[in-house]
């Protein structure tokens, strides 16, 4: 194999009720990663980087998400002498709460482990994948990696030993996301957020979390609606989304099970209990921005249950 | 019918990593209560209370939570002109940890709702039964009535609400219930918690308490006993048991899934794969608050099912 070319999901972290443990992955948009041979000299560049608009992205190996994750894992399989040529295709926007970091990490480990004839597993290429985003988000913290890498909705237990499980996705779960055109860098986001919660609302967010993993398991669509609530995190973030508030009452007017904020922000996703709702209340989220004259755009998706694909290799 | 007889079993709350949210109900001990016709007079009395050793409980009924748990049904039920006397026997210590007042209360509810024909149905008592125990703790909670009522392990979304969910339980689960020979009043255990906690803290206890719900519902004791800790309450209510750090030490040490403290206290619980380890666990928690100067009683049950017995009627 020559050269191989992947697709990494976009994905929702936070999920209203489970602040650094819970994400999922979504069909579009996301970030195509080429990995190819180069005979010509040694070790990993970065060849090229498209799709970043008027914002740049590093092409240092050690300073680039993508580079950072497949070094840890060439140098792990003992092939760091290896000429491999990445491209990042940046197929969505960064800094908008959809996991941009996280699917380029993703997609680099899958496409060079492809290359190299697959000796690891997917899930063994977490580890890799999570050491790669550290270095856009200076923690480690699987949220947006593991569904960008396996797909579905993932729990982590444990970022610390990568405890991750994949949940039971209920049938007819579909998601619109809505991407306004409004910077929040990560670490702004993190600074909004007190240092403590009060123990009353940890216990309601507890009771929400645990019915939204009870709902996952027991195919409740209801009971996932009456748990998608975020009583911590989305009081102290929403002020840094312009028009929040009428953003989340248009998708739950519109009969959303739940709406609350992708990732950071501030991209605003809303769960419906099928696709022709979700288009409709992304419509209606997307109108209630245009009335504060934010443009955004709009992502109607199932829950996308494969995580990185591989588009072609020859 | 004339007299019913009723079992209400004792129950764990909080079970680690669900504070107010999360209990179950184990075989023994608990509460029997008699509710009985006096065709004599009007109106509920509390004719007899046995059981409660050198403590009194008081027999008036808007004091005593079987009492005003029946007490409300009764009028609910538009039957509050009844003649009917309750007798409350104490089959378990109270101020242990293990819901006694709750379990009279859900028992008290249940024998009122039997004598008169079962005009509601199990889960439509709960509201009933709750009110009962707000008199003993002075909140509106239902993670112990809950448990004691229907049986299994239960969980709560809203107490608000009482929008409650009997979880799954993995085959095989056991468990050793320690209480020791110790006083917490439920309101002295409330006054050592914080009124905030570290948002780092609150992340991995929501990761433990996602984890543990996906457990029940996967069957998984492995993950199951990964995600018994206890982050944020036992690190402060330990303090209130004297050896608690030894007898933990006893229970992880011989194999207990995971070991912390049964609702406010002083009881100990540990959950195992099997009821010869639990055995083994509960005797070696039992050596270790011995080894303190603490006497204790030890039960070893798997989880109730059931909730509150019939165990005669005539």
């Amino acid at each position: 194999m020559q050269e191989v070319r992947v697709f990494a999901p976009a994905t929702v972290a936070n999920v209203a009720v489970g602040f650094d443990i819970l994400g999922f992955a979504i069909n579009r948009p996301g970030d195509e990663i080429v990995a190819r041979f180069n005979p010509d000299r040694k070790g990993l560049r970065i060849t090229k980087i498209t799709g970043t608009g008027d914002k740049k992205l590093p092409t240092e190996v050690e300073q680039n998400t993508a580079g950072v994750a497949a070094q840890r894992l060439l140098e792990h399989l003992g092939k760091a002498e290896l000429g491999i040529d990445l491209e990042v295709h940046k197929r969505m926007p960064f800094g908008s709460g959809l996991g941009s970091s996280a699917a380029s990490a993703a997609g680099a480990v899958v496409a060079v482990n492809e290359l190299l004839g697959a000796p690891l597993s997917r899930e063994s290429l977490l580890y890799f994948s999570v050491l790669g985003e550290q270095v856009a988000d200076g923690s480690f913290h699987a949220d947006n990696v593991a569904p960008s890498l396996v797909g579905g909705i993932t729990l982590i237990r444990s970022n610390e030993s990568l405890d991750v499980h994949k949940l039971p996705v209920p049938d007819g779960l579909r998601v619109a996301v809505v991407h306004p055109e409004i910077e929040i860098l990560t670490r702004d986001a993190r600074a909004v957020l007190s240092k403590t919660i009060e123990l009353s609302l940890a216990i309601q967010q507890m009771g929400s979390l645990a019915s939204f993993i009870t709902a996952l398991h027991t195919n409740d669509l209801p009971l996932l609606g009456r748990s998608l609530h975020d009583y911590v995190i989305e009081p102290q973030r929403k002020q840094l989304i312009k028009g929040f508030d009428d953003v989340k009452e248009a998708a739950m007017s519109r009969g959303a099970l739940g709406c609350s904020i992708s990732g950071a922000g501030p991209s605003v996703f809303a769960l419906c209990d099928s696709g022709y709702l979700a288009q409709a209340v992304g419509q209606g989220m997307q109108d209630a921005f245009t009335a504060h004259g934010v443009s955004s755009q709009l992502y109607v998706s199932p829950i996308n249950q494969t995580g990185v694909t591989i588009l072609s290799s020859k």
